[in-house]
């Protein structure tokens, strides 16, 4: 939960003067969203987001997320609109940030979704990698297995109540990783982090995918793997095949996976797990203790992560 | 800034279940408020804002705030409808926290506000007062005069970097404002922190009042003191002249001040400066680094106090 700029209604006056979207009836900083400020904003015509980027963003990729946010939701996938302003531009500056403002999309976040859910999520997810085959633009990963190992690398000791030879054992599970990585798998425009809470819903009905800002280029399966991690867990830490299966089910709907994807789902999962694993034990090292968002516990992807080592096939994963 | 509590969206659900407002479209938490988290809620029919509230809310006293709010907006007062669930209950229990869902009103609040806002704040200001006066709760002010000396009694050194003299400065002024407080005006329940962040606006319309987490049974002129204080002053710390006569003027459009309530206006608004002055000051210590909300600059209202020391008649509120 974040908002970071305070926005002054003079300034906000100004800013909503370079469009056409009718007159302001209310604005209010919003709690979702850990990297940027939100905040909703209604006009007697519309609802829109719009976002002031902060310092972890880096400004030089905005325009291949919004590019890529614009691409999806013109070719038909239920993601924020990116508006234009009388000038025809969409990033702006607003209280000395880059800012942008989107369409708003009905919907909320399931914290664990049921199987039919996960099931239109599959869905999504295969429309929005069929979608953005033609997207011109890319991004690297910047988040892929070469990043793990130096993350991993630059953490000394693990943080204190963790057990003493994490780090060790990372380490060896990561070298196994790496070396069975899957290097000639279909790839294209990836969202990489497509949790639930990125997800919105009204009822079952899948309304929005939103947060595009670790979008990059890199395997599809891999995007399916990190949502197989984050969307077919019980809260008590059990793998839910009945949600995996739903999911994938969903997702060859519209786009059937090829054999070797299959063949690697455990290692892309494994993957996956080591990701987060990863980037949180980083955060939970390196947030201060007075930050405004409290970090995630990385034992949480730890646990996943052995749970995927254990899958001996894809039929662990609901594939027959 | 604030969201302290977080909903789950199962407990949301049931929560929801208890009304009949139509199917959850979106739900956000926002950052507004201080006190407690607040949440704004879309249905397919209305909009609505979720309050939870936090510790510092004595839940003994949320029947008088919620009641305050029903009667005056029933009787035309442009305020949050607390809405009832199929039970005709108002208050319940969310997430541990007492909870209660009003309408959402459209406006947003002006930092500088105008004359022209000025005028249409005193205008509903005096409508307050006047509906206010069949409301048969009462809640006496707990922080009115005998608390302000309480209040700074319990604050033994002037924070770093404020004058070391600042404390029994404002012994001194505190006691001259005591000695010299009404205590025969006309009475009736009051907003009693009626601040431009309070107060929304479409343009120049009045489109609402918020947060009656401060009301209480006090003088009407030391709500308009309040006022004067918080809504007429200038970026530069100027007193504005012009903005004070648009808001009484606006006032006795409804409710014409008597002689006694003139005389006293001088006095008053020091009561009102030192009041706010008294609990930044106390805030400001009391704040922990690490909080989400960051204390406010007590010496803000020092200031405004010596500038109401020197107002030797009505005039210079721009009564004549």
């Amino acid at each position: 939960m974040a908002v970071y700029t305070q926005i002054d209604d003079a300034a906000l006056d100004q800013f909503l003067a370079r469009y056409e979207i009718g007159t302001l009836l209310s604005f209010a900083g919003i709690a979702e969203g850990v990297e940027n400020s939100n905040y909703l904003l209604r006009t007697d015509a519309e609802n829109y987001i719009l976002t002031l980027y902060e310092k972890r963003v880096n400004e030089a990729e905005l325009p291949y997320f919004i590019g890529l946010m614009q691409h999806l939701s013109a070719a038909g996938l239920q993601c924020p609109v990116p508006i234009t302003d009388k000038d025809g531009d969409i990033l702006q500056q607003l209280s000395g940030r880059p800012a942008a403002m989107v369409s708003f999309l009905n919907g909320t976040s399931k914290r664990f979704p049921n199987p039919k859910q996960c099931f239109a999520l599959g869905q999504t997810l295969a429309q929005f990698h069929l979608l953005s085959a033609d997207f011109e633009m890319t991004r690297k990963n910047g988040l892929g297995p070469d990043d793990w190992t130096a993350l991993l690398g630059s953490i000394d000791t693990p943080p204190e109540g963790m057990p003493e030879n994490l780090l060790a054992s990372a380490a060896d599970k990561l070298s196994a990783i790496v070396a069975q990585w899957p290097d000639n798998l279909p790839s294209g425009a990836i969202h990489a982090d497509l949790f639930p809470n990125n997800v919105l819903f009204v009822g079952d009905e899948l309304t929005g995918v939103i947060d595009f800002y670790f979008a990059c280029h890199d395997l599809y399966a891999y995007d399916l793997a990190v949502c197989l991690n984050s969307w077919c867990f019980d809260s008590d830490g059990s793998f839910n095949i009945t949600k995996s299966t739903a999911l994938i089910k969903g997702y060859q709907t519209g786009r059937p996976l090829e054999a070797d994807e299959i063949d690697s789902l455990a290692i892309l999962c494994s993957g996956a797990a080591m990701r987060f694993f990863l980037t949180r034990l980083y955060d939970w090292i390196h947030t201060p203790a007075d930050a405004l968002v409290k970090p995630l516990n990385p034992l949480e992807y730890w646990q996943k992560l052995r749970i995927h080592e254990k899958a001996q096939s894809p039929q662990a994963y609901g594939i027959w």
